[in-house]
């Protein structure tokens, strides 16, 4: 049987994969939405997560997907009323908040999961098999696309909390701790400000690890080219490199087919894994991506860039 | 029988805290010393780390006392030769480095000690305990001092990593985190930039929690007046306020009187509890301070000031 979700906070990212995730899928029901702006045709809708948890104590779970500053209060609200929870990626705004809502939980035998879309990308397996047991050299990330394209109009970007250029790039260093046998460490980096922001629009990253490799990543927000999602993994028996967001995958520059489970895409991937985490009785709160890019806003030497206007 | 130690890094903090600290214990022998800029009277030297590793197999502890930034390779060699090794506050200039370390310090069996001198603060027990079953309605943070007066000179406190006013501030949050008995987090911070530098000269804070109350903080660097180290706590039934670091404590007004062991002081004690961890083969890495200063950075909205110079 179906099991009933409702999802808070319908904006772009809800519209393009949640919905029709949840949709496709026989796991799950969407029985409600939470949205002051208008929810879905055709389902069920509150304003606040406080209507939704008292009109609808049948509701079992809750996937948030409004901007991570405010999520935070929802979550709590949700796990305090005996939901289990899903965040979006970045799973808040701040380490400490996911640190809480997780001890919450746990106090109270629910499950949490920080989700990390780009962990379920169609190669990330794949990539992490083949690289089993080889000696990593280096590692070079390349993350270039258009915020323009990609957060039309979305001012919250640009606020503190909002991550700028890491929103994408987070998504990078999350595919790469999945792939990667062994972690790393920031060493340096440099984050590039637009005059009139609060957050970066590009970012240089350097890294010690994994092993004794050395790993690069360089992000930026205003390439206007082809969007570039790449990461470059080089080891001592072959080059294997994950291009579109780990969708690809080639090594020594031949392509390496994907499995047919590749075939349901991010997302849908996302919420199997929640109904599995929900079924055992697991939470999934790997706070690692998110703590390389606050190291970054820590170690980062600030540099000014032109003005950014949407 | 005294435990034969290497303090590295002989600085200002080593030269005022670490060895009189160890000089005046039965618990340690100070073997040797790792420095590039000479080390102190009677006590053999070593110019590296390698060097004092290969040379002196039977030291099982290294103390490191120099800047965050070049910790961790001193650490990870240390560990990797199998001494237990003691960390100045902050542990590192990176969390991720942190629990790298303390990942291979689990693989070896090895102690650990990431240490936050204020914690062992005079009146930082009595403050925990006399909190307990209190209901706690605000906090209210003052870290107040003169950056001329303590880092006389020294220019890696402005340099990426460096901290800035979090590294005077991060001794409040590591106390405060003792304290109280129930997890805050962030939710806004103003960090201060002078024109020319890379880190903060001054940083306001606020924080959700503990429970239902809130916390603010309010660090600065330009405080030439009495230095203020202060931590003022509301609750249902009276105001605790710890001052002078925690070195006092006064309950609605009124002195408490510190107990018999409070006169040995902050040092000594994280020597005694070093020595603790390492008869009872434990680790205590808490990264709570570093994750709440890692937070601002992220979350912080920058301001700048007028620039700096010693």
């Amino acid at each position: 049987m179906a099991r009933r979700i409702a999802l808070a906070g319908i904006g772009k990212i809800a519209r393009d994969q949640h919905i029709p995730s949840i949709a496709a899928s026989d796991d799950w029901e969407l029985a409600a939405t939470v949205s002051r702006s208008g929810g879905i045709e055709g389902v069920e809708t509150h304003a606040t997560m406080e209507a939704l948890l008292s009109a609808r104590p049948d509701i079992e779970v809750v996937s948030l997907t409004m901007p991570p500053a405010s999520r935070y209060g929802y979550a709590r609200a949700a796990l305090e009323a005996g939901r289990h929870v899903m965040l979006e990626k970045p799973p808040g705004a701040t380490l400490a908040e996911v640190q809480n809502l997780a001890a919450i939980a746990e106090e109270r035998g629910l499950t949490l999961f920080a989700s990390w879309h780009s962990r379920e990308a169609a190669m990330a397996r794949t990539a992490r098999d083949w690289l089993e047991g080889r000696d990593i050299l280096s590692v070079e990330i390349e993350w270039l696309e258009d915020v323009r394209r990609w957060h039309p109009g979305q001012d919250w970007v640009w606020e503190p909390g909002g991550l700028g250029v890491f929103d994408p790039g987070i998504n990078a260093l999350s595919l790469l701790t999945k792939v990667l046998p062994r972690p790393m460490h920031l060493t340096a980096a440099t984050l590039t400000y637009p005059e009139n922001r609060q957050t970066p629009i590009a970012a240089d990253l350097k890294f010690v690890g994994p092993g004794a490799a050395t790993t690069r990543a360089r992000f930026d927000w205003r390439h206007d080219g082809d969007q570039t999602w790449a990461i470059r993994i080089a080891t001592d028996a072959g080059e294997a490199v994950l291009s579109d967001g780990g969708a690809s995958l080639a090594v020594d520059g031949a392509p390496v087919a994907a499995g047919a489970d590749a075939l349901s895409g991010e997302y849908p991937r996302l919420y199997g894994h929640l109904a599995t985490l929900i079924d055992t009785s697991r939470s999934d709160v790997d706070l690692g991506p998110m703590i390389h890019v606050a190291d970054a806003f820590a170690l980062g030497r600030r540099e000014t860039a032109a003005p950014f206007h949407f």
